[in-house]
């Protein structure tokens, strides 16, 4: 049976988990002792739909063991991940589950053969410490950063039909293409107030989306600008009653994932010499929102 | 007596007829035969803190007659100009009152000698076609545009110290100044829909507060930018509570003066070969609700 490591038991590494022990044997790596003893004693409630499963799954604290996996999930948050990246195998392949793109440098800095990366479309809440609720059915998107395509593929070919995992061609276009969607709807949405389809809806903010978007392409160096922005558009359409998960972060008072998703582009932008004075200013306005939101709780 | 008219029975036209009427002789012009008659029959009902007076002023159709003042006092809004300008007379002086500076190009085309230019800081409430409201107490700024200060002299000297004029040293600091203060507060509140106060309270706020001004001293070629914008961030403070006339047009779904504020300094940008990205932005936003006012009505 092929051995899979789940680093991180938030939302995602739970999901993850839940999902692949029937079919994998799992070990999840917690931070703290007492989550991992909760989830020895009770597994992963995992809450859907069709009513509440338990996967028994095996946990430990991170760090405590040597880790022997055929592969690697981290499913911690990109601003986590600079203290779990010591604890990772040299052997085996890894699989990294960050949203954004600022985590691809670290990982060139691993001595792993086989690293992939992941886009995880699932919509899922942590309830307790060993519960899960998946409340948003979808799919997780993987490709090849660096290797080999083996392991990914036996791992998508043995997965349930209710998580699939779909291989793309090409990583860095995998998470560029996440990337400019996510750096033009959600600050936008966020700052406006407003569902995802307004965007389109309003010719006013249609403009600014566009010219947002046109500083991002700069950033990413699109060369097929045009067909990627009807992308963006199409998915202000399809997701029109929406609210993006950056506006309903702010609306919460919760930190929002401004920093991997602007930041990065403005990290990228300055080390590249390019003006996004846009992006910067909806920066400015999150981080001010973000700030206004501590300041009244 | 010196004689006075003026030019459009709004607010501010309403306003001046009504407190200058009882040392100057004072002709009302209005766009309509209706608002004149009322006017000729009532008088000007002025409501403020003391109780209302009545003012009886002289009223006519803008056209009717030549005019035979010897000043002119054109208080129609920028967009009305163009219908108002070629009943000017070309003897006697001439004080426009307009927001902005979108203005001053035609004033170059004008044959009177003496052009004056004010800028209005009162708060005034157009309740019916022969009744303003005075509900906030202030000032009018005003400068020489062209030609001899004597007359505005005279007028200052003349009017109730209720009613105060005060006489700046050159139009362009004056008008320059308080177009750069209104295209900051004015569509930053707008958006954010914050009260003046919070644009210097947060300081992620504060940061795009000074990337606009940027924009807009580059544009006006303010050589004294420091001192300025410590002034714009001194008016946010004395007026922290006060939600900006533009937040509450937006918030009454009324048209906003955006056009005569950021669309005149988006257009002297683009003459001068500028990038002014984030008045671009700020203005397409403020136009974007102003378009979901009107729908949603």
């Amino acid at each position: 049976m092929i051995k899979i490591g789940v680093v991180g038991a938030g939302s995602i590494g739970l999901l993850f988990a839940a999902y692949m022990h029937k079919l994998f044997d799992v070990t999840v790596y917690t931070r703290s002792l007492g989550q991992a003893e909760q989830i020895n004693r009770n597994g992963i409630r995992l809450v859907k739909g069709a009513g509440p499963l338990t996967a028994k799954v095996r946990a430990e604290v991170l760090g405590a063991n040597e880790m022997d996996n055929d592969l690697t999930i981290v499913a911690v948050k990109q601003y986590q991940l600079d203290s779990v990246i010591f604890h990772l195998p040299a052997n085996g392949g890894l699989l990294f589950l960050q949203n954004g793109m600022g985590h691809l440098k670290l990982l060139d800095q691993l001595k792993a053969d086989d690293i992939y990366v992941g886009s995880v479309e699932h919509g899922a809440l942590k309830e307790a410490p060993d519960t899960v609720s998946h409340n948003g059915a979808g799919l997780t998107r993987v490709a090849v950063f660096r290797g080999d395509p083996w392991l990914l593929e036996k791992v998508a070919s043995l997965l349930p039909g209710n998580f699939p995992m779909e291989i793309e061609p090409d990583y860095y276009e995998m998470l560029a293409g996440k990337l400019a969607v996510n750096a033009v709807i959600n600050p936008l949405t966020a700052v406006l107030g407003v569902r995802n389809g307004e965007l389109v809806d309003n010719p006013r903010y249609e403009k600014v989306l566009e010219k947002m978007f046109e500083e991002v392409a700069r950033i990413l160096d699109f060369h097929d600008k045009q067909e990627r922005l009807l992308k963006v558009k199409g998915i202000c359409r399809n997701t029109s009653e929406n609210r993006s998960s950056m506006l309903k972060d702010l609306d919460a008072g919760r930190p929002t994932e401004v920093d991997a998703i602007l930041g990065y582009l403005l990290d990228k932008a300055s080390s590249k010499g390019l003006a996004a004075p846009l992006l910067g200013a909806f920066y400015e306005m999150i981080k001010g929102r973000e700030w206004t939101g501590r300041v009244n709780r």
